[in-house]
C-alpha cells in the first residue's frame, strides 16, 4: 500500500527468507508501508530490495541500530535468529519502535519476559508472527468450538506441525544451529502445536505437560523431532502433538468433543490463499445395525479478501495506530498468548531434559 | 445365503446387539450360513430369530452348552462379555468349533494364551471379530503405507475411538460393568487404536507403552477415557491415541511418514456401507512466499460389494472350509493379531494401574 500519514511505518530487521512473504503483506495490508530494511551488511539489504522489487522510498540500512535510530519508523518486524531476539525486541522497544517478532519467540520465559517487560514499559504494542490465528477461517472454528450445541465441550486434542527439511536445510538452516535457534523443531513447528492446542483451550494453561520420549536430536543436539501430551486436570482433558522437521508436511489439529469433532489439516499455512476449510461432525450417531452413520463431515470454506499474514499486518497496525495517534494503550492479549505458548514450550523442553518427567505447571 | 454344501454353517453363541449385524452379515457372505442360535433362554433365542426374520431352519438353542453340542455347526460366532470369553472359546475349540470371537479378545493375554491355545490344538481357526480389517480400503491403505515413494517411511501415527454412550448405555451397558467387561473404553474403542497403529506397523511390537495420566473411570472403576503412547525405539516412532465412551463418535487414524501423510475419519465402521474413503498427501511443498501448496489431500474412493462385516465372514469361512475340507492348517496371522493387540492393551492397562509408569514390551 502506498505510504499515506493513516498508514503504519514498517522497517524489516532481517532479511531471512520469511522476510520476504512479510514484506509482501506489508505491502498487501491496507493500513501498512515498508520504510527501511536493515541487514547486517548494506549489501544484503540492498539485494533483498532488488529480489523483492521493493519501491525505491525503502531506506537500506546496513545495520539494525541505523534502523532503530530512523524516526520515520514506527514498527518493527524481526525475523531475526531466536537468540538474538531478547536483545533486539529489547533495543527495539526502548526505542519506541512496536516489535512484531518471528515465532518462537525466546529461547526461554525469562528472556521473553525481558522482552514484553521492555514493550510494556515503553508502551509499544508486542505480538508474534504467528500468521494463522488473523485468518478469518481461524475466527469460524472458534464459533464452532464454542458451539455448546455443536461441539460441546473439549475432550481430547491433537495437533502435528512438520516437513521434511532439505539436505541443506538441515545442514546449514539457522532452525538447526545449536547457538542461534536452539529449540529446533520444538521451536519452529512446534510453536504452532503448542499455539494451537492452547488456542483451543482458549489460552488455558496445562496442569501438566510431559515429553514423550521419542526425541530425536541432530549432531549438534538440537531437537529434528519431538511429540508431548499436556493434561487439565480439573476439565480431564488431554493433548498430544508431534513436530518435526524430517517428516512430511503436516499442519492438523483435531478436536473431540462432547458432540462434535473438528478437523484443519492446514491451519498454519493454508493449502490456498484465497479461502480455506476445516470440517467437522455433529450429532452422529450410527444407523440401524451400525452399518454407517447418519452424518458424514462438513467442511466449511472461510474466503479472504486478504491473506493471513497481510490480515496480521493489518491488526498489528490497527493496534498501532490506536496507540500512536488516539492514545489507546496496547492490547495485552498478544504478548499473552505467546507467553503461555512459550511456558508450554519451556516445560516441553525441561520435561526432555529432565527425563521425560512431568512437569507441573 | 441358503446352505448347501460349500457353506459353512455358524451357529451365535449370545444375543448382543451386534450379533444381529453379524447375523446378517453371514446371510450377506456367500460361503456362510447360520445354522444356529443359542442364549442363556430359549425365550430370548427365539425374541432374536423373530427380531431379525431369521430362516425357520435356524436351530434355537436356551443354552450355549446345547448349541456346542450341535455336530452341524461348525463355526461359531461369539459377542459374550468379555469376561466369559476364555471359558467360552476353550470350550468351543474342545467341541471342535471354529471360532470367531468379538474384541475384546480377553480380560488379559493370559486368559488369551488359553484361548489360542486350546484352538490350536484342536486345529480350529482364531479371528477376532474386527472388522475393518477385511474392508478393501484396509487393503488399498496398507498399498499405500507401504509405497516407499509416496509414503516413505513411518515417522508418528495417532489414533481416536470414541463415541458418546447414552446416560442408558453408562449405566447399564456390559461395557461398563466390572464384572463383565472390565477393561471398558480401553477394550471396547481402545482395541481399535491399538489395532490400527500396530496395523500400521504391521504387527512390530513397540518397544515402551506408557498410558497418559488422564483416565477417566466411573464409579465402579471402569475406564470410560484414557490415552496412551507408544514407541519404536530402533525406528524412532511415536504413536498416541485417545479412546472413550464419553466422547462425540470419531474413528481416526493419521499417519505421517517421511514423504507422506494419510488420513482415515471412519476406519471401524465406515461412513457408507458401499464404499469408504481415505486421504493422502504426498511429495507436499509450499509454492513460493510459502502461501499455499503444490499439492493437497487425494481422496481414494473404494468401493465394496459386501459391507466389511460379510467380508469377515467371507474370509474366515474361506479358511474354515480349507481346514475342513482340504486338510489345510488354521491361518495363524489372525491370532498373532489379536494376540498383540492384547499385548498392548494389557500394556495399557498396567501402566495405567502403576501410575503410568513406562511399560517395556
Amino acid at each position: 500500500m502506498a505510504e499515506n500519514e493513516n498508514s503504519i511505518r514498517f522497517g524489516i530487521m532481517g532479511c531471512a527468507e520469511i522476510a520476504r512473504k512479510v514484506s509482501r503483506a506489508i505491502h498487501l495490508a491496507p493500513n501498512a508501508t515498508l520504510v527501511a530494511i536493515a541487514s547486517r551488511s548494506i549489501h544484503k539489504a540492498r539485494q533483498f530490495a532488488v529480489q523483492n522489487k521493493l519501491s525505491e522510498n525503502v531506506k537500506l540500512y546496513g545495520s539494525y541500530d541505523e534502523l532503530l535510530d530512523d524516526p520515520f519508523v514506527d514498527a518493527v518486524y524481526m525475523p531475526l535468529p531466536t537468540s538474538l531476539h531478547v536483545k533486539w525486541a529489547v533495543r527495539a522497544a526502548e526505542k519506541g519502535k512496536h516489535v512484531l517478532l518471528e515465532k518462537p519467540t525466546a529461547l526461554d520465559v525469562k528472556m521473553f519476559d525481558e522482552m514484553l517487560k521492555a514493550c510494556e514499559s515503553k508502551g509499544v504494542q508486542f505480538m508474534d508472527a504467528s500468521m494463522w490465528y488473523h485468518h478469518p477461517r481461524t475466527a469460524k472454528m472458534k464459533e464452532f468450538l464454542s458451539n455448546s450445541d455443536l461441539f460441546g465441550r473439549v475432550k481430547a486434542i491433537h495437533s502435528s506441525s512438520s516437513y521434511h527439511g532439505t539436505p541443506e536445510f538441515l545442514e546449514n538452516d539457522i532452525r538447526v544451529k545449536p547457538d542461534l535457534d536452539a529449540l529446533g523443531a520444538l521451536g519452529d513447528t512446534g510453536w504452532y502445536c503448542i499455539g494451537a492446542i492452547l488456542w483451543t483451550m482458549n489460552q488455558k494453561l496445562p496442569t501438566t505437560v510431559t515429553a514423550l520420549p521419542t526425541t530425536i536430536r541432530n549432531s549438534a543436539g538440537v531437537i529434528l523431532s519431538c511429540s508431548a501430551s499436556m493434561y487439565w486436570d480439573e476439565e480431564q482433558i488431554v493433548a498430544t502433538f508431534y513436530c518435526s522437521f524430517i517428516s512430511h508436511e503436516t499442519m492438523e489439529l483435531a478436536v473431540c468433543g462432547s458432540n462434535g469433532t473438528f478437523h484443519v489439516e492446514d491451519f498454519i499455512i493454508p493449502y490456498d490463499e484465497s479461502s480455506a476449510d476445516f470440517s467437522f461432525t455433529s450429532g452422529a450417531k450410527f444407523v440401524d445395525l451400525h452399518v454407517g452413520w447418519n452424518v458424514k463431515p462438513q467442511a466449511v470454506r472461510v474466503a479472504t479478501e486478504l491473506p493471513q499474514e497481510a490480515m496480521m499486518i493489518q491488526e498489528f497496525s490497527r493496534l498501532v495506530k490506536g496507540i500512536k495517534d488516539h492514545g489507546l494503550q496496547p492490547d495485552a492479549k498478544w504478548g499473552q498468548t505467546s507467553r503461555i505458548t512459550q511456558l508450554v514450550l519451556d516445560a516441553v523442553r525441561n520435561s526432555i531434559d529432565n527425563g521425560y518427567e512431568a512437569v507441573q505447571m
